[in-house]
């Protein structure tokens, strides 16, 4: 299993961070210069294989949030609390996990990193749920 | 401008606390019955035009994002302080409000909304990410 991280400019700080506690492959920003968030996110996500995990970061966690999830091999939580990262594995079998590192601190975001990569996914109803979406939530209109 | 809101069942009694402090078109879920959130989040989606909004509820938030942003027209962003709320229309125009009801109180909720429903977006460098996203977040590989 293949860890990624990537951020923009915001999230630079905390990536750095992360790379301490966590053997993580770091596809860029490379500095604090202004970027754009989305060509980090896809960098990433071109690179997630099945069964790989991916940490991504801009200054809420919206921007990457709504940029990974275009695509339909990514299932990507924005967390904010271990419970959510737990949660994220859990039920929505998340595969990038993101971070808004402008609004929590970088040991919570840690300890929601660590769970993330601890956590399984339970399956059963929610395993439902995920083919709704991947069927592009079905015909309910 | 229509204003819509949906949820699943975890989302439900938050749902019901926010009809009562916005003009929200109600689509559903109705009870507190265990539903399936893509579901949900899709009534909502087809529902949007240009200049919509809307709120999205599910336990943890998580799940109304990852299904809500699948769609090219929603830029569908997961908040829990003003803060969020505010910046996710500044730099993100933010169409759809994601709430997680099991995570925030409905004290906050509901000032996530409020700032979500007032605040205008910045334009400037913050679309050219926008677009980006659009266009598959280019070609950086």
């Amino acid at each position: 299993m293949g860890i990624f991280i990537a951020s923009d400019h915001a999230g630079f700080e905390l990536k750095e961070y992360l790379k301490n506690h966590f053997d993580l492959l770091d596809l860029g920003t490379h500095s604090a210069e202004s970027c754009d968030y989305p060509v980090f996110a896809k960098k990433l996500i071109v690179r997630l294989k099945e069964g790989d995990r991916g940490v991504l970061i801009c200054g809420t966690g919206i921007g990457m949030s709504i940029a990974a999830n275009r695509f339909q091999n990514v299932r990507a939580a924005l967390c904010f609390n271990e419970e959510m990262a737990v949660l994220s594995r859990q039920h929505n079998d998340a595969n990038v996990i993101v971070l808004g590192a402008r609004m929590i601190s970088k040991e919570v975001a840690r300890k929601c990193v660590e769970k993330f990569l601890a956590t399984d996914f339970e399956g059963g109803r929610h395993q439902r749920r995920l083919d709704l979406i991947a069927d592009g939530c079905s015909n309910t209109d």
